[in-house]
């Protein structure tokens, strides 16, 4: 299937690469493709052009290509830059096509306090679902980190839970379907429409915690009954 | 121990009932003691009344008396009158004593959207800590359905986990002590300071999505690691 991805951070390479494996046609989208490939990374982090090099099977496009490319859409960028990205594409591109949303509503790291900036009555997802109200919203993964989402039996042998959201019942059972056969995903619980993706945002508060009070980010929540 | 209890809906008097019957000196606390020794309960609800005396070992009190009494405190109340509920006690009552919050800021229900009153940068456990600062406020409990709370083995064995945050570090040990004491929880995680009760609080909004996609409210989270 083509694929394609907006964001070129941890998750969508880690996406990206997963897919690509499973021999899927994906295209990661950035907003500069030049600045990309000459971009100095951060310390110890490695260089984004080095990382293309070694996943042969992903292209690199635009934000406007990686849609145009993709059957499939995955919203990989940092929630602050997801609307802007997502402008970038031509509203044709993004039409009737399912988009799963797996970004958060935080602000750019080391910038103030931790802080959400869409919450409580609303969401990242229902907001990029009101500005595109053709193509279809599915939240989902935003509540683990970026190697478990795409390896859930490394973690437990996958005894732990996903959660999808969003307003179009065949497009939820689409991603669920996907979650299992893509990435082995055992138990993705359906919360129904797209207001569940606020509590799914907020959800990132919790996990935040967890991660400094556990010291690792290599955790998942299971929904014991 | 001397226990005081604000609140008389489910989670007060499950609380009550679960540590009276483990021998402790259980006063639970209400706005108006002859009021809700009258009142009509809800159609298929018991009158409190009749509760109390199934429970001859808990005492009611008003808000005011059952802060006088306890040694440990509880809020047990609706999140959107626990800080009217507090101010109903004397100052000195509540001064150096260790509160368990196990309150949700949401607003009383059946009134407009789902909506938390206090949320993001701040919390209703913050915001009880702020106004009573010689009090250990922690956060507890406040993401089980009340049995769930007193008998964590009664689901899957007690395979799941509870969260506690508070400023005071020695208030977070005696509550994790407490909870696996009186109530049998296997893993208590510490979340640390009481910024904490951020992400604590806004769970209730995935938990009500859960609680309405699972058909019931007999579910926990478990962090798998």
């Amino acid at each position: 299937m083509k694929i394609g991805i907006l964001g070129t951070g941890d998750v969508g390479k880690t996406l990206a690469a997963a897919l690509a494996a499973r021999s899927h046609d994906v295209m990661v989208g950035t907003r500069d493709v030049r600045r990309k490939m000459t971009e100095k990374p951060e310390e110890g982090a490695a260089k984004f052009s080095d990382w293309l090099a070694m996943h042969k099977k992903v292209r690199l496009g635009s934000f406007a290509e990686a849609a145009a490319h993709g059957e499939l859409l995955m919203n990989a960028t940092a929630g602050h830059a997801s609307l802007e990205a997502l402008a970038m594409a031509k509203p044709a591109d993004l039409k009737s096509k399912v988009l799963i949303d797996v970004a958060n509503a935080l602000g750019p790291w080391n910038e103030g306090p931790l802080e959400l900036f869409i919450v409580n009555t609303d969401s990242l997802a229902e907001r990029i679902q009101r500005t595109y109200p053709s193509t279809y919203v599915v939240k989902a993964l935003n509540t683990v980190t970026a190697h478990i989402m795409v390896n859930p039996a490394g973690l437990a042998g996958g005894a732990h839970d996903i959660f999808i959201a969003g307003n179009d019942p065949d497009s939820r059972e689409r991603v669920a379907r996907f979650l299992r056969e893509e990435f082995g995903w055992k138990t993705v619980i359906d919360l129904g429409d797209l207001t569940a993706a606020r509590g799914l945002e907020m959800m990132i508060m919790v996990w935040l915690k967890l991660w400094a009070a556990l010291g690792t980010a290599d955790f998942n929540f299971k929904v014991v009954r």
